[in-house]
């Protein structure tokens, strides 16, 4: 990093002010960091420019005044386009920078980004995050981090600005392939919750009740504790919406396939969604609205009155 | 209850002195009930019987001597059997007893032997216990309880001594519904931590870190935290066995046949055992062993050197 003394933190350059990115890049500011940011639509940039940070027209210009560069766009073709692309990242890097992916990407995108860096002196951790909106605000983000160890360790204080529980998971794109495991797991623990309260709600069980019995026991997971009392109340508002549970899902599918992993349950519940993704607007719905796929075929609604 | 004295506890007969029933038993001395005991197996009552239980040659000699009688049979043929068969318990049982079923079956085999019970003024409540061999041995079972509200009242104390979280949940049958839904839940949450960790293992991800990382956020689950790290072992012994497992996905597809509820993800599970049952001693391995499945399908193991 190209501080100019020991006691002069590095500049951060924080890229995409979604619902995660700003809240994080608010925690950056509150932290002390000097922060520069580059967004697609200025104007939501506006709120961070008045709390001091300060606003670039491009990628390539952001770069070109940060030691450290966090990359929070959507999707791989995002990233590649705002690190790669025309006026990208890699235009205005200085040597020595790091760039950090928090974007949820392919481990492969990651690595092919990274190699095009390495070219130019400049390292990546990929380190995508997990806990959402709640966890970016709060900064207490769960976030898995791959790329050398050293790079890491010299890091850690800024992704502590972040999150709480940060992990090394190992090298780079090894941060979002643990992202992709998560993934799996959270999906399948949401099926799990679904058909399990589907069945009770045909049988006519209290389901208040059942929730209480349940979670003591080997039923109990995250989704039931804290999505089960949503479904029951019909709050489809996301958390996280449906449409980046399938863009992550196509990403646990397609790492699976280059390994030749069978993920059948995991693949069970990606086309269960586009039941959902069918109704108006429910690629907008949070992913609890799961739900709704297995009441469509069960013919029964899962609420409490 | 029959009880001659205000003061005196009900007798307590038990039926079944497994690997979870002959804990409950002594859990129930413990708490200072007369204990009747019968066992197919007249030998397994033998550890009882030193403690102050009573033998008795018969299901129905049992139940003559007995207010209250808890059935912890295996399935819903031994449930009839020792209930309804020649020298079963309604052959001996007194006018207004109560019988309770701790075995998991299936909520319609509870209602027909609640029907029969009842023709002889005797009360049933099905009461499915949750949390395995080490909850019945400290007492610490959950109880999913169906029946009427008033008898549930009245062997309440019954139920507290051999469990923490004991749950009205409606009336006959309601109690092994619940069960089934938490099975339904449970296996559905163990498939999503085997195909989470096999992606892992196939990736060269450090497994330890992996389940450090993950277990903060949405991909937690009671098999994420007790069952996985058993899995980096490569220990299958059982807790709950893949026979037993299978008999309760049976149930649970069962009562989900009857109610018209597709059960995508579950009825995967059920199938999926099929291929670790189909390994020598395979059904006596525990349920965290449907890792072997996933293992066999992506040719690979996923441990921990």
């Amino acid at each position: 990093m190209n501080s100019q003394s020991v006691n002069t933190q590095p500049a951060v350059g924080f890229i995409g002010l979604g619902i995660m990115g700003k809240p994080m890049a608010k925690n950056l500011i509150k932290a002390g960091y000097h922060l520069n940011v580059y967004n697609r639509t200025a104007s939501k940039a506006d709120e961070l420019v008045a709390l001091g940070a300060v606003p670039h027209a491009s990628p390539a210009a952001l770069a070109s005044k940060s030691d450290v560069i966090i990359v929070m766009v959507s999707d791989s073709g995002d990233v590649e386009q705002v690190v790669l692309g025309p006026s990208g990242v890699i235009e205005g890097v200085q040597r020595g920078a790091v760039v950090i992916i928090t974007s949820t990407i392919s481990p492969s995108t990651v690595r092919n980004v990274a190699a095009k860096l390495a070219q130019k002196d400049v390292e990546v951790l990929d380190a995508p995050v997990s806990g959402g909106e709640e966890g970016a605000k709060n900064a207490t983000l769960s976030i898995m981090v791959g790329g050398k160890r050293g790079i890491f360790d010299r890091c850690l204080p800024i992704l502590r600005a972040v999150g709480t529980n940060v992990v090394h998971m190992g090298e780079v794109g090894m941060g979002e392939m643990a992202k992709l495991c998560n993934q799996i797991m959270a999906s399948l623990n949401l099926l799990a919750m679904c058909e399990g309260l589907t069945l009770a709600a045909k049988a006519g069980l209290d389901l208040e009740k059942l929730l209480e019995a349940l979670q003591g026991g080997a039923a109990r997971s995250w989704a039931l504790v804290n999505q089960a009392p949503k479904v029951l109340k019909g709050d489809f508002r996301p958390g996280f919406t449906i449409k980046l549970q399938q863009k992550d899902l196509r990403l646990a599918l397609g790492a699976a396939e280059e390994l030749h992993v069978p993920l059948l349950g995991c693949s069970l519940v990606h086309e269960l969604y586009k039941a959902v993704e069918a109704e108006p607007g429910g690629e907008l719905f949070g992913n609890h609205a799961l739900i709704r796929a297995i009441e469509k075929l069960a013919g029964c609604e899962v609420r409490v009155p």
